[in-house]
Formats: C-alpha cells, sequence, structure tokens
C-alpha cells in the first residue's frame, strides 16, 4: 500500500510528522514516500505542483497531505500560488467526491461558538463535489465587457458549469453515505436564480429514485448557511457543488468549535484518495509545536478506510482518538479548564501510545 | 413623497400594513399606493410582476416591500416564480448597493444562536452588490456541453461577471459608509480561485487610495462563513458580491438570533430604494397575526433617511423600537421568560404609540 505524503507548508510538515508516527505504530505493509508541494515546492522547485509530486501521488493509492498556503507567496501569479497544488491535484486525480464530516466530540462542545444545547451531539457529513463547477468551468477570463449595461469596460467572468453525469456520480456518493447513517440528504442549490443549480436539482431528484429509503430534501444555499448557524442538528448528509461547498462546510466546521479535530477526504471513482486535515496551513503559529495533529491523524484513519481498506485499523485510531481526548490531552486550540496542555508531539505520541 | 407599497406574500402584507400604520403616525407628506407582487401578484394577473407594479415602483421615491415566496408557486417554470418579482424590481431599478445591518438590540442578545458573550454589541453593516454577478451574468441556459470530460452530455451553466465600474460603485459606498461607523471596512471575495473575484479586489484596493481614513482587509469566502460564526464582532463594513453576499448576509443575520429585527435597504445612485425586511415570507405563520412586524418598521426607518431625506422621523420610529423592546413587548419569534407576547398588530400599536 502506497502512500504519499506530501506536508505543504505552515504547519503542515509538523502534523503530518505526527499522522505518519501514528500510521507507523500500526506496524502495516505501508510505503511512504514525501514530496513538495505549495508554497515550499516553489520555493524549492518554482511551481507549486512539481511535475514529480504530481507523479508521485498519481501512482500511490492515497495522499496524505498536510496544508498549503503561505502568505509571502500571494503577491505570485495565480498558477503559481501555493493554492493551485491542491486544485491541481484534485482535477489530476478526478478526486471528485469531498467527504467532510462536521462533529462535535462530546468533551469538546464547550469549545463551539454556539450554545452547547445546539450542538452536542452534532454530526453531519456534507458531500461537496469538487472537480466541477465555478472552479474549472471555462470560459474564464478578462476582457472588455462584449454586452450589458457596461459594455467596453474591463471586467472579469467566470463560468458555473455541471453536466448531468458529474451530479449523477455526486449525488449517488451521497444516498450511499446517508444509507449508512441516518437516511437523510439535504440537496444545496440556488435552484431560484441559478440555471446549474436547476439542472442539480433535477439530476438529484432523479437519481434519488434508485435510493427509495433515503429521505431527500432540497434547500437554497442562503437558508442552509442559516439553518447551520441556527440549528445544525437538523441535517445528516448535505451534498452541494464546489463552492457552495467550500463556504458551507467551513461554516459547519467552525461552528463545532474544534476545526482542529476535522478530517477530510477527496476520492476518485477509483477509491484512490487525498486525506487532509481540514484547517489551513496556519501560517502564525508554524514551527511552535503547538498545532493539533488530531485533523490530520483522522485523516490518516479516513485514508485506511476508503483507499487501503483496513478498518479495524482506522476504527483503532480513532478510538486512540478518543482515548486521549479522554484522558483531558489538548493542543491549545481546543484547551479548556481541568485539561492539560500539550504540543503537537506529545499529542501524536499520546495517539500512537494508546493505539 | 411618494412610496409604493408591495406587499407581497406570506406574511408581507400584515407586516407591511404595521409599517404603514407607523409611517402614517409621522403626519408626514406622504402619498402611499399599494400594488400586487409575486405569488399574489402571479394569482390575480399571472405575472409576479405586473407591467402596472412596476411602473408604479419606477415613479415613486421608495418602495416598502413587504415579502415574496410561496411554495404554491414553486413548480412554475423560472420566470413566473414569486422570487423573480423582486429580481425583476432590483435589475429594473438599478437598485446594485444592498445594505444589511446585522445587530444585535441589546434586550434580545440571549435569541442568538451563538454564545452571548460573542455577539452581544453586535454590529456589523454587509453592503452586497445586487445588480451583477452570476445573478444576472449572460450567457446562461442548458444545453449540450461543448467541450471538456463531459462533452455532449446535457449540462447546465451560469455567468459570474463584474465590471469595473459595477465594483468602483459599490466599493464607494462601503467606504463612505464605514467613514460613518467604525472606518474598516472588509472585503470578501474568493480570488484564490475566481478571475472575477481578482478584478473585484483589484478594484477595490483601486477605489481604497481615495479613502486613507479607512482600513481595508480582504478575506475570502470560506474564511468569512467560518469568522462570522467564531467570532462575528470582528467585522465593521462587509463588501462582497452578489452570490456572496446572498449566503454571508443571511448567516450574519440568523447569528444575530431575531431576524425579524433586521431592515435592509437597496439602493440606485438616485437614492431612490426599496426597502424590506431581512426575513422572508414565512408561509407557515401567514395570516395567523403573530408575525414580527419590527423588521419592517425598522426598514420603513431607513427608507425615511435614505431616501426621502427625514433622518430626524427616521430617527423616531428606531426609538419607538427601542422603547417598545425596553417595555417588555416581543413577538412569538422573539420572546423569552418575563416578557410580554403580543401579535403582530398590537407590536404596531405600540410602536406608533411610542413615537
Ligand atoms: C485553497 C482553496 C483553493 C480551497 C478551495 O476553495 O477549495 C480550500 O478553501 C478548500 O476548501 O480546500
Ligand atoms: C429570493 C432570492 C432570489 C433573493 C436573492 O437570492 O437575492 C433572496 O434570497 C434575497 O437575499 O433577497
Amino acid at each position: 500500500m502506497k502512500i504519499a505524503l506530501l506536508p505543504g507548508d505552515g504547519i503542515g510538515p509538523e502534523i503530518v510528522a505526527e499522522a505518519v508516527k501514528v500510521l507507523k505504530a500500526l506496524a502495516l505493509p505501508l510505503e511512504m514516500q514525501e514530496a513538495a508541494v505549495g508554497g515550499a515546492a516553489y520555493a524549492a522547485c518554482g511551481h507549486p505542483l512539481p511535475e514529480a509530486t504530481l507523479r508521485l501521488a498519481q501512482e500511490a493509492d492515497a495522499v496524505l497531505f498536510g496544508a498549503v498556503g503561505d502568505p509571502r507567496y500571494d503577491q505570485l501569479e495565480r498558477h503559481l500560488r501555493p493554492e493551485q497544488a491542491i486544485l491541481g491535484l484534485r482535477k489530476a486525480l478526478g478526486l471528485f467526491a469531498n467527504l467532510r464530516p462536521a462533529m462535535c466530540h462530546a468533551p469538546l462542545t464547550h469549545a463551539s461558538s454556539l450554545k452547547p444545547e445546539l450542538v452536542a451531539g452534532l454530526d453531519i457529513l456534507i458531500i461537496r463535489e469538487l472537480t466541477g463547477d465555478i472552479y474549472f468551468g471555462q470560459p474564464r477570463g478578462r476582457r472588455s465587457a462584449p454586452d450589458g449595461p457596461f459594455a467596453g469596460s474591463e471586467e472579469a467572468f467566470d463560468t458555473m458549469r455541471y453536466s448531468r453525469p458529474e451530479i449523477e456520480r455526486i449525488a449517488h456518493v451521497a444516498f450511499q453515505a446517508a444509507q449508512k447513517r441516518q437516511g437523510r440528504v439535504t440537496s444545496v442549490d440556488k435552484a431560484n436564480v441559478l440555471e446549474t443549480s436547476q439542472l442539480w436539482r433535477d439530476v438529484v431528484c432523479d437519481v434519488h429514485r434508485q435510493y427509495p429509503g433515503v429521505q431527500l430534501d432540497h434547500m437554497y444555499v442562503d437558508n442552509a448557511a442559516m439553518q447551520l448557524a441556527r440549528a445544525p442538528r437538523q441535517f445528516d448528509v448535505i451534498v452541494t457543488g464546489n463552492l457552495f461547498g467550500d463556504i458551507l462546510s467551513d461554516e459547519a466546521a467552525m461552528l463545532t468549535g474544534s476545526i482542529g479535530m476535522l478530517p477530510s477526504a477527496s476520492l476518485n471513482d477509483k477509491k484512490q484518495g487525498l486525506y487532509e486535515p481540514s484547517h489551513g496551513s496556519a501560517p502564525d503559529i508554524a514551527g511552535q509545536g503547538i498545532a493539533n495533529p488530531l485533523a490530520t491523524i483522522l485523516s490518516a484513519a479516513m485514508m485506511l478506510r476508503f483507499s487501503l481498506n483496513q478498518p479495524e485499523a482506522a476504527a483503532r485510531i480513532e478510538a486512540a482518538v478518543q482515548s486521549v481526548l479522554a484522558q483531558g490531552l489538548r493542543t491549545p486550540d481546543i484547551a479548556s479548564e481541568g485539561t492539560r496542555k500539550v504540543g503537537t508531539r506529545e499529542m501524536g505520541d499520546a495517539v500512537a501510545a494508546a493505539l
């Protein structure tokens, strides 16, 4: 089982190191190889996603990814910025299904900005389409406006696009995930305004006919942003497009209060996957040894489950994380009175020991 | 001073009636005329925005709008649905600047889903561009995909577009609003992915040079959705495009916990405006006499201030609303222990009396 390790920028190297420590402690036949990505790769070889890194990722069964993004590179042309690495990997590997759980671990409920009674036991799975939509739609660019009230002015434009097969395959992922959970899917769109959303809604309804045991609702994206803020536990599985999914999955993750705990998986149709924490590169705390490695460790667990067919090993990691939380160990981001503050490495050690 | 009254659907007629009651109590020379809009107009004459309604709105100094939207009409073709009325009015009147305050009235802080210490004193002004972006961008439609990995499949598409002058004028509105507040503007975009957002950011920076006293930050939309959920008081003025503004302004409104209290204004460059509550038509409680009329009454106050040049009258209404809250009167949506529950009409009467 081949794993490509792409630590990336900011806290990426620190947190990936802890996940590797935990993976090694499992004593499985895992072959891990590391490559540069993001700002680190730009610094080393002039491109955020070097050819060799892409090849390593393509040849692996799974990619364990840290984070990309570094303010030092924000002024570069867009195609050289760190974020392009993650977009390039998603596209090149065809990682169309992004699974982003938003859950409240019982001992961390108090960390949410929401009142505890609104988030206790929260467990949402957001399924975001990841290779289509306005992220990749052509045409796009700058030009002189060809028509409209500002014809002749400088303008920029992007194209939101979804085709029926793209929507079908992500809808299947959502309905199948719901079958293993509470059996409810909320599809989020803006069908009252957008043509793309109307097709999205039509196709999700069509696919739903194959899943009579799953309940399907539709919600406009503005309302979904409100309902997440008001009563997040009303949701089971949320399925949505790339752009709306970007916004709503981050909102939901933040509402849990412990974004440092949330893993994610991005899968293609061959079950190859890229696994990364839901949080970013946090350049402000990089190198201080205080970043929370648990989201990355839990991402490694998702990797074992979804790409490497090792559900028992995945469950062992998840149980080990629960156990270190129960022991009262906390990195600063989730610390509270009566718990023991630890650093990145000590947390990784504790999880490995708890296996 | 001519006001067009467009009550619309659901609770619209009930809440607009209370705002009219309050306006009449001011004894100003206001000429008010009513017309049908939304589902109500479709039912009466087959179109959500009849010609006569549009003309009345165009000839008025301001439009006082209730709400549109009624599930009975959700199956109609998109151009006949109630929501098209509001989109049509915005476009026809050129109402490019949507001002949406998100604030916590002190006596209602507890109503927020966020912990009270995070929202006490919250006072954000969201400025949403309202006549451009993917809402109105051409081309759009359904077709057989002309290219890409799914060429030949059924696809739908929309175009996100912004031109330099469109961004300039909304940026001016934001910087000028900030000058009268805390002097801070956060511009929200997705410049790491979208061409449109990169132009947005460039132009906002250009306009900023004319406002050296105002502090400008940029934030990606996913991060903005998180920061609103985590620490909303960090914001003063937020300026953003039509689509992101739709999502973020609703999220922010809901976080206050009292969306039934939040007014909005949509202005054109001649200070003509459309004023409506931030909440929707709430068909589930329509006709029961329990809807909160305060957002509409406060919208009437904004109308007096921004379109009718009657700042004293506006301030009188706002003070009257504060006073009924201080008296402990509450519609069910904002009720809590120790307050007196009242209906829509009683609340309107109380505000009129408090003038
Ligand atoms: C870095 C950025 C391009 C990316 C996205 O928008 O998809 C990030 O926000 C994410 O959600 O993974
Ligand atoms: C009804 C709908 C078209 C509208 C919008 O998306 O602009 C509404 O959500 C709003 O925010 O006023």
